[in-house]
């Protein structure tokens, strides 16, 4: 299996912005690609847009949070997407359900890798410089619930987790396959730490926890020189992240605690509005910052738009489009290593315009 | 319910240090509880002991994790109980399963109740002052698992997450309680939080979310006015935490979340070995320190006994001892807030009979 796939001149990007902010920063996505391709080495590159639908708003218009329309021409035109944020109802609403959640699924948009990652020393906790891979299809996500009475008349809703030797072998192996090329890049040997609640959820999670154990026995010998395995239950790790987060590289995780790891990693450097991710299917790509719609701020332009922007490199990235992904990077490294220009949520006074202004002047 | 219901004069508190550390910090609960009754306005009040038996090593003996005979002696003959820690096998063992899982479940200990403060400011995140109030007896932890075969002969392992309105209600109760006990003791209106990932599970965690909301409208109107309702969702609640924990007094969750949630909160004030919690059922209280086994340094010597010092004082409170509860409390601050006397996992040199003598000459 590569992730390195398509290297066409031509790159059709589907554009989803969503719903609050996501408005506001999937435009900073486009303005960084319009950039990027000005640059002389990149030139022969062009991006087209294809707007899509998806969210609150979508469904408030048509009665569906995900248009069969967007993901037929996610399926059919499109190479690549940026995704924003939807806004999801406080109160159950008949018909509605996460956009986000039935697109990995139904993309089969099997992975979710969000590298969180500082770039100026914390000063809090251990270096921070670790990429969650998280399983994207399947554990609770599956969504299959039933509520039914007890014998005395109260409520009972069962809700089935469920993991597949499959599902664990397609991220086991992808998370083995980029901390081995992570290693290759930096000269370093990369830890890869497993995480479940096995202890508990003997089949489940041991489920998982084997099969990756079992995959990674099963990589290429040079790939398992790279990678050093290790393995946490779940509460264990987020202690031990808090604790001294420079104990880990990759880690590996099924749908909900890769979930919770990436929010409790994303504050350990200081934003969620700096992590980026990107949705890995067999042949599409799909950028989306961690962050949610967060309607407090959303219409102010003062939305982080670095989680787009790196989401829009990472997507790059596995594209197989490493340089252009590397110079975007350093741009926005550029931006926060000077810490001049930005955003309230980092304590800046600037606006997302500024901000993406700032980043566009270093693309070079 | 009230939790405040035993004040005999004789208590018969069963022990369980169970595997590893276990064996090591529960005597130091022991020894607190001896100590306390010398002073005089304790010394009415006896401690009887009942040795039990549970975890990895019981089940090398008895071919059971958690013999019967432990299970009918708390029923029949304890009024509390101390509970160390227990090893799990790391990989899967016929026949094994997880003694404090059953106790739980079987004793119907509906919550537990972790408070997390510190008592020296901790330098890096907010202040610290948080109670995790944790349902106790289902969400995974039924442990209904399935595990089959898809069509492509590959394995498939199904867990059952359950939440009822029964054991929902029973856990937002006592959430309410004790944060309105916690405002009319500090003068203070406490809030209180509901984590919940309802976006994605609305029949379940959207069942543990309407259930808290309405035990929170129909207590007691001098209740509601002393505890303030919120809600998180369990990422972004994790993510605020590590932000800024000083948002956060009284947080309910259901198990799992319940469970990770502590160990993030225990990080935030340095140390696992510094956590007590309080198992509650119907009529017995089962103190519990929030860490395990601790292969690495069990027979040492050094393990913390701080954890285990205040699940004992906690355990004494709900039984509505709490001036001894708060004799113990005050000893076991002043040697932190002195920070001479402490085991390696808060940076310190010294052995738990260290620690523990210097907490013993604290008490008066
Ligand atoms: C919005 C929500 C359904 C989603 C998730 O739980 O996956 C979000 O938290 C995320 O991390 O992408
Ligand atoms: C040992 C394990 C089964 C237990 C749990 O998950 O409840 C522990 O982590 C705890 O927090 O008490």
């Amino acid at each position: 299996q590569s992730f390195k796939l398509l290297k066409a001149k031509t790159i059709t990007v589907g554009l989803i912005p969503g719903d609050g902010i996501g408005k506001e920063v999937i435009p900073a996505g486009v303005s960084v690609l319009n950039h990027v391709t000005k640059l002389p080495q990149f030139s022969d590159i062009k991006f087209n847009y294809i707007p899509l639908e998806a969210g609150w708003e979508a469904f408030t218009k048509y009665g569906e949070a995900l248009p069969d329309s967007t993901v037929k021409s996610l399926q059919e035109d499109c190479d690549c997407a940026l995704f924003g944020a939807v806004q999801s109802p406080t109160t159950k609403v008949e018909g509605y359900s996460s956009p986000i959640v039935k697109l990995r699924k139904e993309m089969g948009l099997y992975a979710n890798i969000r590298p969180v990652k500082e770039v100026v020393p914390n000063g809090k906790f251990g270096k921070v410089d670790m990429c969650i891979v998280r399983e994207n299809t399947e554990d609770l996500y599956i969504k299959k619930e039933t509520t039914y009475t007890d014998s005395n008349g109260k409520k009972v809703a069962d809700a089935i987790k469920r993991i597949s030797e499959t599902a664990s072998e397609n991220i086991m192996k992808i998370a083995v396959e980029i901390a081995a090329q992570k290693a290759t890049l930096t000269g370093e040997k990369q830890k890869l730490t497993v995480v479940h609640k096995s202890n508990v959820l003997s089949q489940s999670d041991g489920l998982f926890r084997e099969t990756c154990a079992s995959v990674y026995k099963a990589s290429p010998k040079e790939q398992q020189d790279k990678v050093i395995y290790n393995e946490q239950i779940v509460d264990s790790m987020v202690y031990k992240m808090i604790r001294d987060p420079s104990e880990f590289d990759f880690v590996v995780a099924p749908n909900l605690y890769g979930d919770i790891l990436s929010d409790g990693a994303a504050a350990l450097v200081g934003s969620l509005g700096l992590v980026p991710s990107c949705n890995v299917g067999k042949s599409i790509f799909i950028g989306e910052p961690c962050h949610g719609s967060a309607p407090d701020i959303a219409g102010q332009g003062i939305a982080n738009p670095i989680a787009t922007i790196r989401s829009t490199a990472l997507m790059l990235e596995f594209m197989g489009y490493s340089e252009m992904a590397k110079v975007i990077d350093d741009a926005v490294d550029a931006n926060i290593v000077e810490g001049a220009i930005k955003t309230p949520d980092l304590g800046g006074k600037n606006t997302l315009e500024d901000v993406l202004q700032d980043i566009l002047k270093r693309i070079n």
